[in-house]
This record gives C-alpha cells, structure tokens and sequence, in this order.
C-alpha cells in the first residue's frame, strides 16, 4: 500500500523507544507534508549527532573539539576531582547539573535492568571507574550512589556500596523525603518514613 | 550543559506533534548509546522521504518513478474512477485500504482543525476536486464522506454534503452502529442510536 520508502521509515522509527508504529506513521506524513526542507534539517540534526563522542570517564556524550578525551566537566578544575556521583543516565546528571549544588565529577553507569544485575558494560565501566581512583587518588573522597529510589535502585545501590566502600572516605545516597511542593496527605508510606528517618 | 549538536536534536524533534523535549532527550541519548551506523541509517531513512512525491488527485504521497503524477490506486484501472472516498488524513486511507471493500479512490482533505473550518489549502483541494469531477464526468457516480464520527466531523460532512452535492448522483457517509466486538452494554447514547437507526 504506502511507498517502500515509507514503510521503511515507519520500520525504523517504530524501533525506536516510545515510538509505535501508528505514531511513526503519523510522522512520515506529516513531515511529508512539512516538506523537502524541514525533511532535510531532520536528517542532517540525526547525522550531526555522529559528531558526539563520550567522555572516557565520566561517559557523557560531548563534542570534542581538539580530540579531547574528557567532557568539559570532568576537566573542569573548580569541581571536586574525587567526589563522584554514579547515575545512571545523561539525563539524571543534566537533572542534578540544574540543581546547581554538585561540584564533584560523574560516573554514567547506564540504564539497570529489572533484574537490577549489572551487565558486561556496566561491570567494565565500574571496573576502570576503581581502577582509576585507586591509581589517582588511592581513595575518592566521597561517592554518591545517585541511583533511583526504587527497588531495583535500592538494591544496586546496596551492592555498589559494599562494592565500592574500599575506594572511597565516604559513600552516600540522596536524601529520601517528601518532594517539594508535594503534600503529606498523599505520600505513600515510604516516602514518608524516609522523610521522618531524615527529618532535619 | 548539553553539547550544541544535542541541543538542537532535541529542539527540532520536540517540535514533532506529540514528541515532548523529555522523549526528545531520551531519544538524543538513546541514539549516541546506538553509534554512528544506525544514526546514519535513520538520517537515511529521512532523508530518503524527499523522494516521495504527492498525488495530483487524492494527495496520497507515493514513489514516483517515471515523474507520473497520480498514485497508483488513482491510476488503477479496476478502480472505479467516479467514485471518491474524501478522507481527513493518509492514514484513514491506508485503514480503508485494509478493510478490502472500497474500489474508488480518495480524495484527502488534511487534517479539520477544532473549529472545523476549512483552511485556504482545503479550499483549495476542494475547488480542484469540484473542477476535475465536473469536467471527466460531470456528475460523480457517488461521493462518501468519510470523515471522522465526531462533532468536527459530523458538522463538517454536512456542510460537504451540501457544497458537493450538485457534483454527484448520490453522497453518502460511512455507516454508525457498534464497533464489530463491542458491547451493547457499554456502548455510549449516541453510538447505540445510530445502531438502532441502522439496523438491517
């Protein structure tokens, strides 16, 4: 019925995460309608993104201007070189850069799966991320264990601790309690145990 | 914080109907995590929708090879010529298509705005539309409007059937009743009347 061309966009964006396939038909027919410029500013800002390279420590994509191997935070000498946090995604490090209160370098260690057991990667990267320290600092001086406070976070976050206790003075996870803005009324019961176990 | 090259991907595809920047960003990230091949494939496969082209008659977007101007269900010899489904998007087509029962062709409208006032552009289509009928056939053997059953839809089609009626023997609209697997019992006021009214 539609064009080879269509259905292989509808193939390929389908397979993208959160994107199904009604909503990637929808799309080739609206940039269809868009047309042949904004079709290809489309392409060229997905191409421009082989650009990007990944920080050798820290793994966060940034743009290397001069064959630098470190994201601008990890050189940044006014931040701490041995407080690290580990999240698990770019996007919980772009979240705690715009709180503006961390000063230390990251450690992007990748989505957990439900089984919360680290894969081959993840293991790589926590590997070279101890290696590193051991060789540099001998020991961090804190490490923030900034994974999600779910169950799968909770346990990993519990593993890592014990894992990474020899590396660092210090290790820690954010703070539990209720969000601001949010009401008492409504906090499910953890939430609000973690706020009376860290009230202040 | 965020590389330039990622600012802007995310940018344009935030602007995408319902891409959000949050999607945006998981995407952006997503597809650094995939490397170079597979974000140059699916520039590729955007990049390659420039080579579509849209019907003169129904404006279903399609292949064209050797710079023909109609679409092949338009260019269909078994298809009744004189009989015209006028749709509101491609993907009503394509769902009309997949139902098998409809041996005319379409003209699409574009999409009704909440007002359901027609915009210049479907004016447009529908002056051409009146135009081309009047002058191959005079008459149209028949015209179905397929719009959406909504509130849009529904004031829409009337005003159609009125405006196209002197170009066509017979108009008609697609048939309400229960959805095939739906329940009497859940079904809402207005579907179920229509149902009555429709028996057969």
């Amino acid at each position: 019925m539609l064009p080879e061309r269509i259905r292989k966009f509808i193939d390929i964006f389908s397979a993208l995460p959160s994107i199904g396939p009604r909503q990637a038909t929808r799309l080739a027919f609206y940039l269809l309608r868009l047309g042949k410029n904004q079709i290809l500013e489309l392409s060229r800002a997905i191409q421009d993104l082989v650009n990007i390279t990944t920080c050798k420590f820290c793994f966060l994509p940034f743009e290397s201007n001069n064959n630098e191997l470190l994201c601008h935070i990890c050189l940044n000498n006014k931040r701490k070189q041995d407080v690290i946090a580990i999240v698990e995604k770019e996007t919980d490090l772009v979240s705690i850069e715009k709180a503006n209160k961390f000063d230390g370098r990251y450690l992007i260690l990748g989505e957990l799966d439900k089984t919360g057991i680290l894969n081959t990667e993840q293991k790589l990267k926590l590997k070279n991320f101890k290696g590193h320290i051991e060789k540099k600092f001998k020991k961090a001086e804190e490490i923030i264990i900034a994974l999600n406070p779910t169950t799968v976070g909770d346990m990993e976050s519990a593993l890592l601790i014990q894992e990474l206790s020899p590396f660092a003075e210090k290790i820690t996870r954010l703070g539990r309690g209720l969000p601001t803005g949010g009401e008492i009324e409504f906090a499910d019961e953890d939430t609000l145990s973690g706020a009376i176990e860290n009230r202040r």
